[in-house]
């Protein structure tokens, strides 16, 4: 599903940007830490977020991850979510601070940790002007 | 509109990832170079893709900002398009190719630029873990 000649950006250290539905049928956008695991993107995700309502509601996402190295490539993933897993200890959240940041990072009291599993159905990959 | 801890990073290299919703109400996302004039941020675009025509179909876009340079601290605009320029000598893609690759960057022969003025209507920021 994701193409050759863009894989490799999914090894490096680089969030994507998530765009789900928002209440009113409108884009919402952010950056986030993933896993990629050859089938699915993993997230990490508290049940208290808007984007956590969002994905409840209408469960398409497209992700774009453009190449640190070289602005002008990059993927737009579009998929869906397709399962949601608890994860009262942040083992998820944990593992991301590790990737992203070397050091470890846990739930807040109270903070109810889910992991997204993202399926992609369609991956478009760019080069050229980004506009 | 934009607050004073986080307007910084407007004036770093950076693309935003610009969320639109697609013909069948679905998430679309890729990145774009912009320019923020501190009212709108202008974008270069052709007519001939398909973010042009979802923005005609519903204007409401998110960006995603994030800082180069502490990839915890971001912004996401929610926004408005609210005006669409023609720019058939392709003027802003070529300001914007300066600011991003320091080059010239030019229409194709056939080409039909526009510039999208999207007018800010709310933003959030953030920091923590990215999920």
């Amino acid at each position: 599903m994701i193409p050759k000649s863009h894989a490799d950006i999914l090894d490096k250290r680089v969030c994507a940007h998530i765009a789900t539905i928002g209440p009113r049928g409108e884009p919402q956008c952010q950056p986030v830490w993933f896993e990629w695991d050859g089938e699915h993107f993993s997230m990490t995700h508290t049940k208290a977020r808007q984007k956590y309502r969002n994905i409840h509601r209408d469960p398409r996402v497209a992700l774009s991850i453009q190449d640190p190295d070289d602005p002008l490539r990059y993927m737009e993933v579009r998929g869906v979510v397709d399962a949601i897993v608890e994860d009262p200890e942040g083992e998820l959240l944990n593992r991301l601070s590790h990737h992203y940041q070397g050091k470890d990072f846990r739930p807040r009291p109270g903070e109810e940790r889910v992991i997204l599993k993202i399926r992609p159905t369609k991956v478009n990959t760019h080069g050229r002007a980004l506009g």
